[in-house]
């Protein structure tokens, strides 16, 4: 008889977005009249950037063509896009990733989810609390966790390491050593960033311990400030270390399109075993590439007219952000992030719980934004909302908020 | 300290297909001159049809424009690609599968190599002797395999099902019940069928035992007989212990694309437990949907020009598998497939291993196929060809295999 992975049941309730997505499409149905502002989860609105679009075009036209049609992509991905990448986000910024370190896939998410299983299923991992679901949901799956335990709101057998206004959001090294360590900068849902020395300090403490750190990277482009870290290999020994998630998505609007990548340094090793090999055999074996013209549009996106357009879209969000954060502070809610991350955290008014906030934002302003429970214990009464919403939207969201 | 997933560790050599293409480019290097016909990989080399390329170019331009712009794609898929996918795959066929029993991916291979993932560590899995690689290999990295036995080129603790000329490459009903079987029809590498009777045998037998079958039908479209099942939904009960992958890489030549969707009937337990809220599970937390611009390529497929369109491609194909087959039995060669299938199966001449055979035709006649033991040692001294050239490159192939 076929048994199913129990480990699935562990899992409370349905994935957080998914969730939301129900809870307003019920709300909409039975207010079919309410315009609905989505500032929650963290999808782009943007159109695809010209130079980008120009690019797909061609790029389809070579798929009409027997002479320049193409098939499978190289495992690892196509050359001409992890040349670029390896030139222009790591050895501009002095970290020495070769193109051969670099997996072109269709997504961080699908990586984050995924990098767990080149691990042992004796790994005790460690992540952020507030986190991204991603990374704890798919360790549940993979059986790294124990049970989940409904009055800690937490999984038994991880290790959380709390995310609070007291240190900045950002975390402390934990007493009790993690195998593997999850940590998301510019972070996911807080906004905050980690200064290149607490960074340095985790690298430090990963390789003093044999953990390795598992960096997603996924809102760099949105880094305004000097001296925050854009990669953890600007890091002494993060090669040592560190698997890096980058994602296309938020960078240059490519939610619809699909586009990321892993960098494994060929020097990255744990118990003496070599990470590299495993992760191209996952490749090999359980992925068959993006799709060309994709590739061929995130090569595009680091042009010189692509960076100049997706820099305005960036621009564009991070205005938003501002606009939210500054009108948010102004009602006098407490908030933070919206400077070098599309994310602005506030803390709930009269310590409502975050559904609560989020079933009135809802109700009485038809915004929709994230509750930060569903993001961990410590994202309780806070709530996550995103500079991605148009300009329009945004301004009339903000006056909504102010006049509940 | 960080530990590697063991299980990777019992997987000799690399990826099948990775192999050959290091063997080719090897090859290719210290013999710049040859010029090289690549009759190996699956992979096709028409172009993709014109009225798909004109949808993705009207897609393409939807992405650029704020009012049509798509960001993530609704968790199963988009709606309008699988309601088309129910009513012209299955419901033309009488199988009775809704569009919410469809979940649109990136492609049968992880579709095929992620599936497992759902089942408990403990299940028992059936493959075909010959077998296409990945169904084992993404066991074996689970960890639902034993040990790989060099000498018997087997795995323990994985029952295989004998593919031979008398039995016509289809199995037997194996005497050990496996809890997962893994069927593809038309087969990869064989390129034999299955008849209904013998496909609703294996569904009676799985609905006795609680077993789950796995069933790739990815090389589909390619059926030209009557009386063969397209789709295992045609057996009487299999709703009730299938699930089924397709893919439009060799439907409509989406190789390059990246297309492909997995049935899982809701009705479908095993132990009493729904396997569709698991798979929605992992595709809402390790999946981020195909690009928008590809499921309306997909779409495309099914309108009555891209249906026309993709017909004359199989033709093409077909047209080279038939080629292929008569004039290597002209040649004196014992071959199978080619029929419902763009698969050629030959038996090596003079008993030669797979490897040496491969060996032999790279450097004598510069063909590339695909050795038979690279799909298990039930395909130990055979080799697969393919009709996915181009006319031309057949042609040529042949003439110097028959020259060789």
């Amino acid at each position: 008889m076929a048994t199913i992975n129990k480990n699935y049941l562990k899992l409370p309730g349905s994935y957080l977005f998914s969730g939301i997505a129900k809870k307003v499409a019920a709300y909409s149905e039975a207010n079919p009249d309410a315009k609905i502002i989505r500032l929650g989860i963290g999808d782009v609105t943007r159109p695809i950037a010209p130079k980008v679009i120009e690019t797909l075009h061609s790029a389809v036209d070579e798929m009409a063509d027997p002479s320049t049609f193409k098939g499978y992509a190289p495992d690892l991905g196509y050359e001409f896009l992890r040349k670029v990448i390896s030139e222009k986000d790591f050895k501009v910024r002095g970290c020495d990733i070769s193109p051969d370190e670099i997996f072109v896939s269709d997504g961080a998410k699908c990586d984050c989810g995924n990098i767990q299983e080149i691990f042992g299923l004796d790994n005790v991992i460690a992540v952020c609390d507030p986190v991204y679901p991603v990374y704890v949901d798919s360790n549940v799956m993979a059986g790294r966790t124990g049970e989940f335990d409904a009055a800690a709101d937490r999984y038994k057998g991880v290790i959380y390491m709390p995310c609070k206004a007291e240190n900045g959001f950002a975390p402390e090294l934990p007493e009790e050593v993690p195998d593997l360590i999850y940590l998301c900068f510019p972070n996911n849902p807080t906004g905050a960033v980690i200064s290149k020395e607490k960074l340095q300090e985790f690298v430090d403490y990963a390789n003093k311990n044999d953990s390795v750190i598992l960096y997603d990277a996924a809102y760099e482009a949105y880094i305004s400030e000097e001296g925050v870290p854009h990669s953890i290999y600007e890091c002494e020994g993060a090669k040592d270390c560190a698997i890096e998630f980058r994602s296309f998505s938020k960078t240059a609007g490519f939610t619809g399109l699909r586009l990321g990548y892993t960098v494994i340094p060929k020097q990255l090793k744990t118990g003496g075993e070599e990470l590299w090999p495993l992760w191209a055999r996952r490749h090999g074996t359980k992925y068959n590439g993006a799709p060309y013209i994709i590739q061929r549009a995130g090569e595009a996106v680091y042009s010189e007219e692509g960076m100049k357009q997706v820099k305005e879209q960036i621009a564009y969000y991070m205005w938003n952000a501002k606009y939210i954060h500054d009108g948010l502070k102004e009602a006098g809610f407490e908030v933070s992030g919206g400077v070098n991350a599309p994310y602005i955290w506030l803390r709930t008014p009269d310590n409502m719980t975050s559904w609560e906030f989020f079933d009135m934002l809802l109700e009485k302003a038809n915004v929709v934004g994230t509750p930060g429970s569903g993001f961990g214990p410590g994202g309780e009464h806070y709530f996550r909302l995103t500079g991605f919403g148009s300009k329009e939207n945004t301004i009339e969201a903000i006056e909504r908020i102010k006049k509940m």
